[in-house]
């Protein structure tokens, strides 16, 4: 219930180790494109960086000895393939941030699908009840009419915003070395033998500059201005954004529920939300679960953006802090945004139950009505 | 301490009062520009709209009466200018929320004022000590060296990524009417009686929508795509952001205070910091209530992306709940900017310290040098 | 709407003011009891500690420059008393943190004044409708039934416990001297001469412990085991116990709100809450108000918490970020129980409306109306 | 590292589960002391309670179809034991609200033990080094002397002060039935044939109340005034008390890191820490990964308390937005305690450097000795 939809894959240990492989071999095939090294050790590299080669629970111990998980991949790595140029120029933190990156990136997917998968079942409501007139709640006390339609077609611009926030997160790339100098990151050759050349939209850049770039090509991630060891304002942003998805999230589940009373009775959800003790009972239960994710989500955002004060170089726990909740924060919300597009999927309306409601003579809504086709069109 | 700098003037009780008179002098301008009122009643209501012709204790007792400060302001403005079509069409909210954004970006004036400033105070020492050679460290350990440009480099590369995106931050104009159907905006007249052609940019758009558009330039706010009275991602974004840049400033504070250490000795402030009881002492005063109003703002973000859970066409609580912690995110996060820049533009280097810290053989650090100038050409 | 009570007034800047003279007064007389310096010293300084002999303003922009708001008054209070043995051993987080507990200890009386009558409302609820039969409701859908007398209990008891934690939350002196040593505590005095048999209680003492326990006599504040200057437990404690009454507070709120919704109908609040453009409404202001300013508490708490995490003997940033937020979480505790509190005291209970919502045979409530009355027997 | 010590196998699915079971045997067990059912059915059912007989997994599929793991646990054990009164009279918060409550009570185990191992460790180093001197430092500024001894017992007294309030901490049985009436809790029987007799302590209770009674016994935890499914005081209680312990985790931990500074050099971690690009550097891991799980508590505090605001008998969302943060709590606060008495029992003190670093004359540190005797003599 708290793990629905395809994000939870995207955070396991696996997802993570996968991650963390992707940069190695990112990694080597940019320094082999530089010329750094040669083409056939990045391969050697890159055929060794499956997550299935490596036992998923040993590379975890592994990890809590030393404090972070990038080191025991790397030892695993050059294990299988001896002798070849592994890691070289990066730090842990270079791997275990650039792996965050890609794992956001690859819970993103899932997660903005189920975010659009609602604010389309939104859409669908709005056009169906563009001129559905219910009654107006303000206090939640009845107010003045509205339509249902109006009603409908905030949820879906509340969803789209959002997810048109989350859109547009930087995930970018860490590569920095040691203390984000980027000392040793084309290794012992001089600037004028790193192949810049090699590098799509490298030419004016410096050599390790036009690494960065090439190893976020590989990856498909940005190039950020500078490392960003402690500069953390990409998982800040990052977290503002999926505590604005999941707030725009239960904001829709929160009146879905209120509907769903039984002396209000507008709504219900389609399917289960039986109650084994009481049949009678129609619990919105994908609602319900949508809330219960969505309201974890303010905690872990704060967290998040406590932890971004972090010492010189490398931080001394508030790095550390970030793992988990950052892997939560994406779980919850997208089992929010999962729960809510079934919800919204499989709406019962009840247009008489409405009407009923309303108990006023019929307003003029025209205005209500031009606002939602602005909505309408603006998608 | 926890209120310096120019923020605290601009989300004062007076300031609100002002905003809510600039909300109501606005619509009535709008409104006369639509034709739906006459330019002298505008007129009338504007010259009304001034803070300093009412009580603001007077209307905050009126406000607790009621629930929101609204109701108060337009029965005083009703009364100073009697028969005039004051507040015509709108609901309290549409003040209030107006209002708040208006105080919003008054603040973020000054507030913006000092982030740049103090990335401005960053670059002046990333340009200074381009080449100072400094050791890195990692987990409190000296690690490998690094130059103190980079490491400024990066403390304005921080602050300048948070200004920008709080710089971008939506503030609409808030117009919705009792449930947000803009019923009543445009008074009884016909649609096809209201001019919309006086409204820039509204020719071809319905005459409510027009009116939004209308009042918003008017307040110098952007237009919502909808009423947002329950649709909270713009008070979410703001949130976020305003998170982001106190973390971003706290990072900065916090290596403030650990290269000002006694035994580190790298940096101090230039300025105050003695301790009355202990003479010999050097406290970073600055940088420590930068981090000390800094610490306060997560928590406050939480509550503001709690709060986006809102119930139908008006919030039973959850409305009410921001408008405190807006206003306090806003001053602490305006203080410890302001903060910031003071440790920062005062900042004394200690660049012979910085070397014997080093204590390593001079290491190349081309490599970071490329990086500093790659910020500062970003600038 | 949000400081509504008397605990505003306890946490101002003039209270914050009378609890430092109060500190560096009852350091004084104990000072005195002790022998360390004259009982015409103390009563001369205990003469000038009177907070109307000062400006606010000018102590808070000294407090701005120094750091802290102690070092100001005790500047001003030595020029008051010139030549008097003012703060003697002390030093300024000795006379903060004492003054936040004064400043809690007193505003905890009107706080818990209205949580404690908020329970008194809840128990006269109780008590009036121990056999009203009404509907359960379970995810917001009809249920079982149960009776309103039970579900006023649980208010009560809800309430009864959260005031009891609180009332029982440690406040105690804080007297370490500059790096929690009691260094000085005791003057120049040999340990000998220090008069422990004038303390009450302290008669096998070391002289500093037994000059804290005078200290704390004084301002009948408990004694702590050592200078608590980086041990924050209290101050954690006390945020969780105020957060706790929040929350219980807020669940009260909650129902009243979501019983008084105008499809429900079973409870309205005998006064206010109309609406001016919408007359036929009767919002449920009192219990909004409650709700909206409970909201505000959990951020508030997790920012003391997080602060909790303090440097070597004074912290850096964490302390000062302790300041606002305990005032916020007071203030917003506070307005939430003043409001609850009225909100019970007028509460208009429709049993007929009750009666019907059942819409079910009558029930045997007899094991609920026996939980009545175990809970009422408690109190 | 973010999952150390035995917390985390404490709240597993299989944990769960068991705990589920437990309360299903518990309530069977007492039903059979009161004569509600037979002795050889109760058996029958404690018999089927392991969870090895069951699949955690499709527990799980069950749980998110219809919104608690509760219904399908009693599906299974039903099905497992055809007939048998199995879950009369509860509901399914009854099962999880006790199992929650039985989780973390043997969570509570390992994480209070490891707790008090921190604490002995500070101890012994509060023994060992009462007499040392060291300089204590303000605002991270050098300022006047101490002991090593008196920090090391304030450390100790902040563990032992958060292990007593977590200790203590209300673990409450919940049985209420559907809508906490305890309706049909002692089945069909009338009153007087319930033998309450049989249960101690509940010899002069009403016979419902007994049998909460009786199944707070089987299950060794406290009696509740009343059914809790809404009133959540229990849980924020709970969580202050963990967010209380992390915080004062993060204390010791945070002074550890800091003291380890190569500037510093006072204390070091005897284990482990070393870096494999940079052998020159000893990481302080263990109080690292201590404060990098300590922080992570005040966010998931908040959302714990913000979850208090539950609505009538059974929270729409409020509910099941505990089970998470509660795991997580625990998880990263037990996390927190096995690090740091890891980093405390190994922790080398360099008391050479303590002295260099002082730089005074040695001064009189008679009043801190006095505190530590003080404190050691109160453990």
């Amino acid at each position: 219930m708290l793990a629905r939809g395809r994000v939870p894959e995207q955070v396991s240990g696996r997802a993570w180790l996968q991650a963390l492989l992707d940069f190695e071999a990112g990694l080597a095939r940019a320094q082999a494109r530089a010329g750094l090294i040669s083409e056939d050790q990045a391969a050697a590299i890159g055929a060794a960086c499956q997550a299935d080669l490596y036992d998923v629970a040993e590379i975890a111990a592994g990890a809590a000895a030393i404090g972070n998980p990038a080191g025991p991949v790397v030892q695993a790595l050059k294990a299988a393939v001896p002798g070849a140029p592994v890691h070289q120029g990066a730090t842990s933190q270079d791997a275990v941030d650039t792996a965050a990156m890609l794992v956001t990136k690859r819970a993103l997917g899932p997660l903005l699908g189920d975010l659009r998968g609602a604010a389309d079942a939104a859409e669908r409501l709005t056009r169906a009840h563009r001129d559905t007139p219910m009654i107006g709640r303000t206090l939640l006390q009845q107010a003045r009419p509205t339509t249902f339609g109006l009603k409908a077609a905030g949820w879906m611009v509340g969803l789209d915003e959002a997810a048109d926030a989350l859109h547009n997160v930087r995930l970018s790339v860490q590569l920095g070395g040691p203390v984000g100098t980027l000392e040793g990151a084309c290794g012992d050759a001089p600037p004028s033998d790193v192949g810049v050349a090699g590098i799509a939209g490298a030419r004016n850049e410096a050599p390790p500059v036009a690494l960065v770039r090439a190893v976020a090509r590989e990856l498909d991630l940005d190039v950020p201005l500078l490392p960003w060891h402690t500069l953390r304002g990409r998982i800040g942003e990052l977290a503002g954004a999926l505590g604005v998805a999941a707030g725009a999230i239960g904001k829709v589940a929160g009146d879905v529920v209120l509907l769903a009373q039984t002396e209000v009775g507008e709504v219900r959800e389609g399917t289960g939300g039986g109650s084994t003790s009481m049949p009678h009972k129609h619990n919105p239960v994908a609602a319900v679960a949508a809330l219960g994710n969505a309201k974890q989500a303010p905690g872990l955002v704060a967290t998040l953006l406590s932890a971004m004060v972090q010492e010189h170089e490398r931080a001394a726990g508030a790095w550390h802090a970030e793992w988990r909740p950052l892997n939560e924060l994406l779980v919850t919300t997208g089992s929010a945004a999962s729960w809510l597009r079934t919800s919204l999927e499989e709406l019962v309306v009840d247009t008489d139950r409405m009407r009923a409601n309303l108990d006023q003579p019929d307003p003029d809504l025209g205005a209500a009505t031009t606002l939602v086709d602005r909505a309408l069109e603006h998608r």
